[in-house]
């Protein structure tokens, strides 16, 4: 487990160390820690404080390889088959080369993670409103701000979508509700808890009007 | 400033400690702290890594006099026509008479909090992916947090979005791009850093299937 550990580490610190974490160890996750994990996680917002939402808890070695075939199957369609591209920097996509490794790395191995967690929201299986996760995502940022408290690794992953409504049936989900993530989370065997890279505050922050920009040097 | 400041409150303890906080002072936010919940909030996950976001920055008094017009309405049309009903509890809306109140002290007063931020997402305008908030709630929970370290509290709000035409034009945004949010920051004036009241957390997880509960307190 990292030095900072849940006992010391900050809130702030937490914020600016939380990267992606790809590469776990199949070392089980204590059911004790998986309830905290999830009792932080539901801290998150809600709108209207509806909290449609359901923490599916997956480790079934079964279901996550079932799964793991249509997640794998995705990322090949979507990025594997670029990876000559990326990896050359011929394909300059936003993933970059180090990123596409490592994903590529989880997708040919997510099913040995220990835990994944599904969150689920209510209601909204036809929603077409792209604001609707504003009730699910905040808490799923929680959820893995927890477990980097406790030295646990995790990502946020929705690769699995295409394949929504045969997960809905593995899992006995209600018609209404709506898969919104698949979140592996384990104890990391590779990288460091560093600060995620950016493009910089300056670029992204505009002040009043689109494109007004402001040096943060001055203040 | 809460006891609990930025130099000390642990990432754990902030996750617990994070609740809409509605009853704002006027009192500015100095620019470093609006550069530093920001930066915060960037460290947040953003699918392949895109980071197709901008943090709009609205201060002026105009420009949140304008909003709050619309934003109010929205909030009558949607909860304050039936203000007695959810204050006497014949409507048992999950909002609840409390948190009822305090939505309504913001609707009238949002103009007030000296300083919104405005996430949005380019290249959306047009999605009916209920998943494309995956790319921007994670940052915007990491920006309240953040802004919960320095004292200042915050809520995630969306009820701009039926004016989200006027708005785009009001803040001069492209065509793609989509508000996400607006959330007003300011120092609270009344309310505490209290853990937010949730369903059990028992209740919304399940393992391994659907409705499979188990009881948190045999581990």
């Amino acid at each position: 487990m990292d030095k900072k550990s849940f006992e010391t580490i900050s809130l702030i610190d937490g914020l600016h160390s939380t990267p992606s974490r790809r590469y776990l160890s199949d070392t089980p996750i204590p059911d004790e820690i998986i309830w905290n994990i999830i009792d932080a996680a539901i801290r998150g917002p809600s709108g209207g404080n509806k909290q449609g939402w359901v923490w599916m808890v997956i480790r079934d070695k079964n279901t996550k390889t079932k799964i793991a075939h249509w997640y794998l199957k995705n990322w090949n369609k979507v990025y594997g088959i670029r990876r000559k591209e990326i990896l050359s920097g011929i394909d300059d996509d936003a993933l970059g080369p180090k990123n596409f490794l490592s994903a590529d790395h989880l997708a040919n191995h997510i099913q040995d993670a220990p835990l994944w967690i599904i969150p689920v929201l209510r209601d909204v299986a036809d929603s077409q409103d792209p604001r609707v996760g504003s009730s699910i995502y905040g808490a799923v940022q929680n959820l893995m701000l927890a477990a980097r408290a406790y030295g646990i690794g995790s990502t946020l992953t929705a690769l699995h979508s295409t394949n929504e409504t045969q997960i809905k049936s593995l899992l006995n989900l209600p018609d209404d509700a709506l898969t919104m993530a698949i979140i592996p989370l384990g104890y990391p065997v590779k990288g460091r808890w560093s600060q995620p890279k950016r493009k910089s505050v300056e670029e992204v922050t505009y002040w009043e009007s689109w494109n007004v920009k402001r040096d943060r040097a001055k203040y």
